[in-house]
């Protein structure tokens, strides 16, 4: 058994996941994930159809996107996994998805504002969309400055916290301390999306959840006395 | 077979109907069911995924919360359940869910309107919502005042003919006569929410049902004189 | 073989394509079917779950609602298909349904438009919606009553062109010469109704497909010269 | 093994590929491949349902529409199919649904702007719409002229880079250098109609993505220096 058997058939269910939970069609979206013990991370193959896709075609990069293993190209967007690696120590798992209602979001260039306790469940913070990416970033490599714009993003928020990201224009990034949780937070992501779109349908005026209660349920999930959850 | 197997496997099988029913994603939502000769409830555990969860992690509680069998901690939403069993003596079952629609509709801090004979099929009042919880409460024992805030907002209500709330900025509870028609309530629920969030949206004016209709279908289901179904 | 087995069998198969095609939840909607040489109409029993239900739960009746053959009661809006055999001479079966976005429209009383050729493929106007029923007329026998709704509406209407109606405040009610039409017309109405809401979401001062285009799908379809499908 | 079987048994699995990708019901809709070398077109039979639909179903046509092998009559659109092939010379299939969200457009009369990089993956314009067709060509082969109402909308535009095309008042017809990517971009259409119907309802004023993001996410797709996918 090779040294990267597991990590690649981990990476391979994880993406597997995408297209059973409702969040990707053809071969839209890709999961990666970190072994940073290896210094390698094993990610989806570029443009292969997931009804197709085998768990030997999950490539193996080291983090400067050099090939290691694998007889299939990566995918396209790994540079942009590879900078969020890079820069948040403490993730092992990234997934990047066009889900309908999140890349409804992004292209519409708006936050997701906190506007029930679903949300809070799971973040403490309106779920961030990036600026606009500027011409610039655009003719350079506009897959490494898609990181940079997340990381530019962060600059004041905690990517442990917050772990989901929409890049305006374009769609979700989600992370985790596992590829597994990367891809739930997609997930999350997509019902959240669509919750606060009919939120704001029903009642254009509603404001957001008060900081006692996102305080709250965040608490009871995370904080140091959670009692969410059989941990 | 121990005393509490058949509660256990019946509450099983209620919250296996969430996911099926299409109102849950992930470890969303729960269901209990009340032994009311034998003082106990039986609920899901906190946090277990559905493809994983076994009839056996159901855990039994007595109506103060304690664990009277089962190895795992029960759903982190019990003592809101609990507060209803005390106060709503003739309920046998309860559902909470995160439902997409009626989700957006307590995020909204609407109640439902009575809009058609669908929803007047199964209650003759708009599906209230409650107060958004003030600071002191949320600070207290938050589930357990949750519980209060639904027993509030039933001062004036009756809870046998209106079987469904939405705890605002949070999401719909349901109960029934047993942890089935609790489950049914919000699959209902959700439907209601839906068809309410559309007609609203093809006609933003139209006026609530008149109460002569209302009427005729509740008593048509529910009345002394009901001729719906085999009964 | 009973002599309404043939017809028992065939009005069950209908019955249970209702929610094969996602027109109808738990036990909303019924599918009747009649057979005018024998005198009788097969009919879904009132309240049974369709998981449940078997070809031998098919109740029939006569032409006044007498029950002929079957031990369960027959749907509660027996009386309404009742009423529509007896003055649509030519239809064969009635499907009634709670079909979301149909029921939506039904609720904000407001015909569907033709916006669309996919409309004019299946009829050359509105889908009709009724008047809200007057106060005396719902202390009456409602049911009857609902049936003679539909024939107020059609008053001026061919049944034969328009073979569905939105009752106001309720959802829709479809027939067909066949009851297999009859269910296939539930199912269109359900999406003419989603393209319609949405159609005027993307552009609310769209107006109605020109005649010309109207006569011309329609004609294709079911003029003298049809020239659609294989007949 | 006859000469007509490859294409037949080909366009065959394209059509039910329609249903099972959710973009068309009942009979709606239809696939055609080209055999250039052979001058046939293989094209669904009119009317036919999918449940029942066989490949020796499928209908040999010569570029006048003259049947050429099968015993059933051919899609009553072939004529916009014929038209299509004749004056798109690299294209090998079309693919017309009528997909809710599409439709909802073309019966809107709008074109679907570029408002993201899932759209700029795919191409690099707005999806055009047609003019509504003027009385005189209706009364013409009405067909043969949607045909032409295509092509007029494409008199300054790229076929080959733009693949699809809302017909007004009626629908959505893409096409492809093969049949399996004329039904890639039929349900490709659809996502992005979803997509865009949702961003307009978060954020009505979001104006058309910028020309640097559409050049970019086309040209990493499908410039020549393409590095998307495996080829």
């Amino acid at each position: 058994m090779g040294k990267f058997d597991k990590i690649r058939e981990r990476v391979y269910r994880c993406n597997m996941d995408l297209p059973r939970r409702g969040v990707v069609v053809y071969t839209f979206g890709n999961v990666s994930g970190i072994d940073r013990e290896q210094g390698i991370v094993a990610i989806k193959p570029s443009g292969v159809d997931y009804e197709l896709m085998k768990p030997d075609d999950i490539v193996i990069v080291d983090l400067d996107g050099k090939i290691i293993e694998g007889s299939l190209k990566p995918s396209s967007d790994t540079r942009t996994h590879l900078v969020l690696y890079k820069h948040f120590p403490n993730i092992g798992g990234i997934a990047h998805t066009h889900s309908t209602y999140a890349t409804a979001w992004a292209q519409a260039v708006r936050p997701i504002p906190v506007l029930g306790t679903t949300h809070a469940d799971h973040l403490t913070a309106e779920i961030p969309v990036t600026e606009v990416m500027p011409d610039e970033m655009i003719r350079g490599n506009y897959e490494e400055q898609t990181g940079h714009q997340i990381l530019e993003t962060f600059k004041k928020k905690s990517y442990e916290e917050i772990e989901m990201v929409l890049v305006a224009c374009h769609g979700p990034f989600t992370w985790g301390i596992t590829p597994e949780k990367a891809v739930y937070n997609a997930v999350i992501l997509e019902e959240l999306a669509k919750m606060a779109a009919l939120t704001l349908q029903i009642n254009p005026e509603v404001p957001s959840l008060k900081q006692s209660l996102i305080d709250k349920h965040y608490q009871r999930k995370h904080g140091n006395n959670a009692y969410y959850g059989q941990k």
